[in-house]
């Protein structure tokens, strides 16, 4: 694939011109390199970091009409051979399904990722494990768990296992001990983060999740708990599923 | 002892007045009923709280001149035959220790609790547990343990045992859950409370403690993880060490 | 019931595979010990700390469908004997109700309390006080009251006695000094409770409620003044009716 | 006095260009009207607003040498017969006494009042109470009281009152309810305000003071309660006693 | 009316047992003294502040039906001879008009004031100004005046005359300067109550409005700005048009 | 046009008055000078800030009706040849654009620009450049775009070259080089201002919008990130697109 | 000189490169291109923002010995010409002049300029207002001042102007309007930036100073003010004396 | 070492027990666990998550004596081989070095690395970069740099690389791109992070650090700004420079 001058970047470009296999109008261009998804008022799609870090697009939703899904999806199967789409109302469902090979529907998170016909899945890499505290996190840690399979990632989910009723937690220590990388998603307190990262030896992302009502509800308590952890954690912001999957990801292969 | 009529209040004074025992006036003073400590600049003490929920006066040194110090200590222990001081500075200590016929001192809050010679402590009720997640919380965790036992408890220390090791906990589960009221002491992300609320029968109260750098310290993360807690507890002020042993003594006895 | 082991733990299952009663397996599964409702994708009920501390089960009906709440409240009967669930809409009510022998609702918070036929109720223990700034902290206050009635313990409501006309709580004084725990629920600057603490013998817990509009509203400042509290008190979440219930009720007894 | 311009400002400069009894430039001077302290680098003192509303300059020591404070000191003595100053270090003091015909020293603030010996005091106009909660409050409350009487108010001061024994309240009822205003200083949870509010007729000005530690400490929780009161209160910044003095007075007269 | 009683308080009570003319059971009563609205669950209406102050009680119509509202309308209309609703929805206007003699429908607040047949309004005393900075603070300025309106004031409106054009404000000096105090309500920086603190002797309350949007939006940069103020102001909460207005007819009396 | 007293304020009208050219009244009028839009509830419209400084007023649609948005549109044609609406509704927008002789609209923030049949343009003047990292910003950064262009500028707009694919903005450095200003429209962590102001040599203008969730979201994070640069910008609140294009069409000209 | 490559970037390198002038090693270095000041552990100055922009490198003496001053100072003269020195301590002060050919020192600031002997002032362009609200803003104030008039601008300084006596201000809006550019420094609300934007027509800068003491107190007032600003503003952090100076001056030529 | 039964738990423990190895006794001893430094008020050393992960003990040396250190000190290296203690003072440094076989002082972060004579290091694996924006984001950096390299890795360090001159970070690129993980420490508002993170492919970890003054200042918003990166990061608490390291580390392997 001869856009591989992303990769290597100035020295390429530059040794290209020096030899003269370019011009130095080629260079700049080469240099700058953006790549459009067509000439409409959608967001520009830039390739580079996917190809890079392994990261696919995420694309959300919100805001978007269908119409827009509907061809943000077909660019993107069309160029990379796979597109996810979180929030999916049902209304665009249906006719991205239809434009794909196959698909995979996560329903509380409603993420859609569709596959086309020639889409050759990254080799399998690692070993990622989410855990929730309670039903109300799910949501959430399945945008990890969701991304985190699409990167080549065996996942693990350990779902409701709340710091409350710690018993519960140990039946499932050697699941989590068998991970590369655990993303905890928590809400109110966020106790479950530290709790897991005392645990198991695998790095742990905390993922504070935006329950809990009154005085640091909405995420904040499990937040600022999660950087105040008394154990080794890195923390991703609140509800931020994808970025604690795709970092988990990364870290796992 | 004659102002019993403090805990009797309307119904006592009303009564008496109504059979004439006392006049208009009497009567006025003893509803309003305020005593002070000599004629000085010093607060006033006011023993009916003291006298009615056996939640002794505490006396915080700090802004206090050594002179000042020792004239509230001596007006205490004459009159209610003891004294509780805390951040009791060295050049203030020896003094005070001398006007009294036996004394305590926690070191690392600093605090001095003096009794007269007649003083006669009250019957010992109830169990109180105090625990800290580290070596940190011990000067607040003190605070509560000195005054629920000057209010006759019996209390337990458990302290280190901080939730990143959560195997050390089960090992003192036994002594906690013979307790009526833990309290736990716990800075930084203050999971320990919920862990500990998930694991004994009694009422838990949350302690948050200043410790703790950067965004949520201070006890800040502490206190909201107490607040947004999974399990049932209820939360004192940050570093209130004072307030939480009290309440745990009114509830242990 | 022979799951009593959930008491004893740890000794009585090391002992039990001490003397060859039980297998490895089994002990690891006695020391894990999770009970699931069916297979659903409910939330998993742990029966556990209700058997321990007597606080039951309560389920925010919030984000069900009738139908899930229908199956929880269907399980918890079955299983306990009783359910409570709030925030329960009318769709549910009618079915939810004639799932169970006898129930009652409190209207202002929707919280429903259903009895299957063989429920013994616990035997009664303590009197609970609970008491409100105005009529807008009822709805909370009320849980409050449920729980602890639930949960055993004789309940005086006195509601309505705000500090801005102090004389109205005289009235009602002996009716608290009668209570061994008494809950204050107050909105805007919440200084009912530090009235009411200082009044009464019993400890007190307070129970910010989210009413108050701008600066400090939402509960804010009813919060941070009862922990900024000049009496002793210990204090909830905003608007956390069932925690400060179940605390009280624990104290109580 | 003919600068009594100040006072009929637009209408008396206009009307006197109009008669031509100034030119346009004495016109637009004695429109913008500035006096300055001699041509140091001193702040310049605006006589206006102490002509319009009978407020005095308060003149902060904190950050001013002593050389500086003795220089405004004498300014002030000579152009208004008056000067107040407030964090007055020992050092600096008895030179400003020393150019005074009288003097008052409010210990705690640390405020000096210094009165020229053609000094007239304005007319006795008014009754303004102070109240405090606590001994602490005490110095930011005798701001309050000296900028009052020196506005020609009867001061009532009422000191250590705490919510937290609210029986001591009522015996100062009678006083407070001779006052035409009303300054409550209290710091921590700042209830006392609430409380007087609801048992006098004047208007009641509430002054939270910089206690408290903690969550909501250094006069958080007091300013939101107060601005949260049931009742009609108005308030002034944490810590403001002169605020606070200066609007009682003009209210009392 | 011989309830004056709950003006003379403990004297009176205490006198007349002293005097056998009263039981100790009729003094407790007394001593506690409260009315309430028929036995529904509706507020129980404190007639004592109102006639201690002579600030009349302010209905929040807000998750009220009409059939409470209504309730409530009728019950002070025959009370007190006055009763003042806010937030009033088209659906309960007209039948609480219907109730009253006479009525004034303040269109921006939806503030309701009905009059009953015997009503006497209270003799004239004083007069408030109203300031507003934009056309967006004037529903929130319109309860300050109704208010001073309904307790006797002449009140002054003086509307739109933001900051950002000081020349504006010059022309409505003169009305200002003949007010005995000054409620200025703005949004966004709040700088107008500044500014005319700065040009008028009256006292001056300042009254954030909940506008501005971004950072400090919703009244809290007017807030803070208020508190921060280089002049002599009092302030009230946001939006807290009623509690400005109330305090500026107690003090222009 | 014999109203540029207002340019001159003071010393014409000082002047004419000594000369006798006007009376009194006429001289206070004049300083005063406020025109109002007929004698509706409109907002007054005040010419003088837009005639001094060039920046036209623009209307906020939101909160009025279609009948008032056309009467203020009405009087700013024929008052100033043109009208700037934002937040403009479908419903208003055709009879708008009727009363005008050419409109502009720009769809994302819905503002639509009118001019008047006689309506002189200003005469070009400096280069603006508006940027933003995503395609979200756009609507904030299209007010920008709007007031600059309609105050005279040659408007650059460089969309959607986010800081997380740094080549893109190299691209387009040419370009901002040749701005006299440039606006960088920027939400979530907000660095994209950091590294234009680093790559250009004009000022840049930090514009923070209101996108980004969970913690730091709603623009405070790009907020304080630009307040915190490392490089030389000034900022202005969150969403404030027409204050940026504002004062960076004042800097550009 | 030869390093002007700076400015040209990109496509001199390239060109550069294509004309086989330089290798590929060295176009890298010259695209990455810093220079240190010597090997120590000093910060690397890097000269080309200041050569793009003309703002001069400002070096913060806090946290740094005298000795490193020395050499930061010593190294700045001899490669720019010139040294920008901060907070500089007395006993660094003497041996950073004696290396200068001449030198200026703010003393409220403790800002020291210093020049070599070939130093070239750039020429005169523009002139920049400093605007004060107090005295206390000046030390502030200053630093822009310092900074503008050594990027070639006039200054002019109109100090200690404040609201709360707006007639002082008009004394001073000739000299205002003349300028290009005006930085207002104000600390507590901060409504002088609001009041000058409304005066003069040239852009405004907000200087937000960390004065004012309890709620909104260090600057936070005066910041949210100024976001909130009904006027056309700019901000830049609290206490960023510089980056305004620096801004002011970028906008004034 | 016989205490491996720290790796497998649960497991080993119960069937040891089942083989009738050990008592119930020595299997309750074995599951608890917990080794003492001595019997002083010393810290527990949980030596287990050290073992689990690899991430060695950090001992503050914050507000201990000399001789707890020491003592510390001493009991680790005889432990496990090594000590870590970081803000060593000078009086404390000398004899901990003498307790050592070999040193490493780390001075900005006065941070201490001992090893005693049998030490074996861990087998390196993995390379970790730490990048800085500016010299103060050293210190910190600087924490993350000597755990890591203790924890086996190769570490590069990038210092001083800030995002307000893009060109630097160019140049160092390539050594970036070799490593397994990435620290990026920053202060103000962190775009360093953001930068990198759209550079390398490696996962990065963004570390806030408390520099910057105003608003946001402390780090705040660096925090707020990595949160809300538009790329994939994972964050920890302000100046947390272990935290960082010890998970790079931890990923890097």
């Amino acid at each position: 694939m001869d856009e591989g001058g992303d990769e290597v970047d100035l020295d390429t470009v530059l040794e290209a011109l020096d030899r003269d296999e370019i011009t130095v109008t080629e260079a700049k261009e080469r240099l700058a390199g953006v790549r459009r998804i067509g000439e409409g008022e959608f967001a520009r799609v830039d390739a580079r970091q996917a190809e890079r870090t392994g990261i696919p697009e995420i694309v959300e939703a919100e805001r978007k009409t269908d119409e827009q899904l509907l061809g943000i999806g077909r660019e993107l199967l069309s160029s990379t051979g796979r597109a996810i789409l979180t929030g999916v109302p049902d209304s665009a469902k249906e006719a991205l399904v239809a434009e794909a090979d196959d698909d995979e529907f996560y329903e509380r998170s409603r993420t859609l990722v569709l596959h086309a016909e020639d889409y050759e899945p990254p080799e399998t890499r690692g070993r990622v494990g989410v855990v929730t505290a309670g039903t109300s996190d799910i949501a959430v840690a399945e945008q990890s768990a969701a991304l985190a399979a699409e990167m080549g990632c065996d996942v693990e989910t350990v779902y409701d296992v709340g710091v409350s009723a710690i018993h519960r937690l140990f039946a499932e220590r050697e699941t989590l001990e068998s991970c590369d990388c655990v993303v905890v998603a928590a809400g109110r307190e966020g106790a479950l983060a530290t709790v897991v990262a005392g645990l198991v030896s695998a790095p742990v992302i905390g993922l504070p999740v935006g329950t809990g009502t009154g005085y640091g509800g909405d995420g904040e308590a499990a937040l600022l708990g999660m950087l105040q952890s008394c154990t080794y954690l890195t923390v991703v912001n609140i509800d931020a599923g994808f970025v604690a999957g795709g970092q988990a990801a990364l870290i796992a292969r």
